[in-house]
């Protein structure tokens, strides 16, 4: 059954590449298997990372490079991704339908991802999604979020080169890229360009490169001037983009960071799974229950507790 | 030398308990041990969580609650937390220095912690520093924290009860409410309700307070209307909060959440330290570079490659 899906997926058929995403938001066992099966077909595709504010038009522009990409005639899949908080949700859907217009397009591929179960977490979800499309033969996988939380820095890590989008008049902004997203910011963009203070928002971002220290200089970060509605600046964006990764690539940058991003991910999954250990074991025999008695009661203290429980936890493992 | 530092916590002395405060922040190794021996001395403060937006004022209405306690002879200790969060930060701290005008009164302890080392996150070291302000005899402990993160709840979960402060004409706060943050909110205070809009707040609270399931009404959320600038309303909210806390204990409601933190916080140490353990056994040897050799040459696939060493690093955990 697992061979028929993978055949389905390397040969490029929605349905097997849908199916197969499903299984991973859903965290199936059989996901593992199917990974592995794929693994050996990945390593081809480019990931690109698209993240900035809500209201900065980030849809609109990637509709846009979708376009210019289909000229090229490059395959591209974008997975949007919800993290599972409160306090985003059900607004970004209506802002993705947007960009639905080109799901008849078989080279095309768009798909949002709420990912809860996966245990490692929701940059874990993407990352195996982002095998499942390489192997499924896409040119581009774009990983799109919103906002600048842990999360979406995570999944921000996954990707070869991250693209911000940032918009005159939110104000906000420069100060959150002075706080730490810079960091993760490959390529700048500055959307809705025929605003106003669009050039003074270039200024201040140029600023804030600026204020790189010397190590991390080594590679200049661009900044691109567009108007995803008046379509102007998209092209330069998109060659720009391939100039950026053609340059990576060459550098070794792009090797330095896939050995750390599958570094970061091994160390992330085999911690979840031995974690699932320790947790099933604590749930079990209510052994926690009686603990918890113990140091309610004060006939123990809690670090004391945690310490004898913690080489217990250890040896019980070992003869699981 | 323990011995002497604990003597002084449980004798109320001020250097001795902010030394204490500053093991758990650096993580030192004796902590444990300072923690398991005043322990026997905790579980009489009454611990109170006080969040809410950036321009609340909950400062100035915490420095109004910290006159009210005085004037009835209470012990009251602050932990100011700042998450290390890049987007906080500098400009708390201003704000907090408004209080500090209680520093030369010895019924009260303030203290700004920005923790990062702890095992157990943010939320162990204020728990363990709480168990030291307990142990150390104030009557209050108030654990204040900025807006409404992750980080922030876990914080509130320390706390007996949380009390919500919220402001007119901020907006968005409602939002919040609405979306997550009321169930950490026992009581809810409207401040600035000298403002025209506060009535419309107090309205907007008591609807989306309406909309709570059967199951959690139970317990009524009391809503107060203060000004913290004019000195009104405070003494009605002290009065209400001895109410909420007595009839918490009466129901059961305390020693339930209690029983509960208890729980959250053993699961998260221990599972901490056997990260530790497993990241440590990781990093030695080289291991983990021998492995992302194997998967970037495509030797192994990825979950092949965990699930054995998963079994492999809890066998030798065992060892240890």
């Amino acid at each position: 059954m697992i061979g028929k899906l993978v055949n389905g997926i390397i040969h490029g058929e929605t349905r097997s590449i849908a199916r197969a995403i499903s299984w991973i938001e859903n965290d199936v066992p059989q996901k593992e298997e199917l990974i592995d099966a794929l693994f050996e077909h990945t390593g081809r595709a480019q990931i690109l990372g698209i993240t900035g504010p809500p209201g900065s038009g980030k849809s609109s522009l990637l509709d846009r490079i979708i376009e210019q990409e289909r000229k090229r005639d490059k395959k591209i899949a974008v997975l949007a991704i919800d993290p599972s908080s409160p306090f985003t949700g059900g607004a970004i859907l209506g802002d993705r339908l947007r960009m639905q217009k080109h799901t008849v397009d078989a080279g095309v591929f768009i798909r949002s991802m709420a990912s809860r179960g996966h245990l490692g977490g929701v940059a874990g979800a993407t990352s195996d999604s982002v095998k499942v499309l390489d192997a499924a033969g896409f040119d581009l996988i774009v990983i799109e979020t919103i906002g600048v939380g842990q999360t979406e820095i995570e999944v921000m890590n996954i990707a070869d080169l991250v693209m911000l989008v940032l918009v005159p008049g939110l104000g906000d902004e420069i100060q959150a890229l002075k706080a730490g997203v810079m960091e993760i910011g490959d390529i700048f963009v500055v959307n809705k360009a025929d605003k106003e203070e669009a050039n003074r928002l270039k200024a201040e971002i140029e600023y804030v490169l600026h204020l790189k220290t010397e190590d991390e200089k080594g590679v200049k970060n661009p900044i691109f001037m567009t108007s995803a509605t008046e379509n102007t600046g998209i092209e330069e964006l998109v060659n720009g983009l391939h100039e950026y990764m053609q340059r990576m690539g060459e550098n070794g940058t792009l090797r330095e960071r896939r050995r750390r991003r599958v570094t970061l991910e091994l160390k992330k999954i085999i911690t979840a799974k031995i974690e699932a250990h320790v947790h099933k074991f604590l749930e079990t025999g209510n052994n926690l229950d009686v603990w918890i008695d113990q140091i309610l009661r004060k006939k123990t203290s809690p670090y004391k507790l945690i310490n004898e429980k913690v080489i217990q936890i250890l040896k019980e493992l070992k003869e699981k």
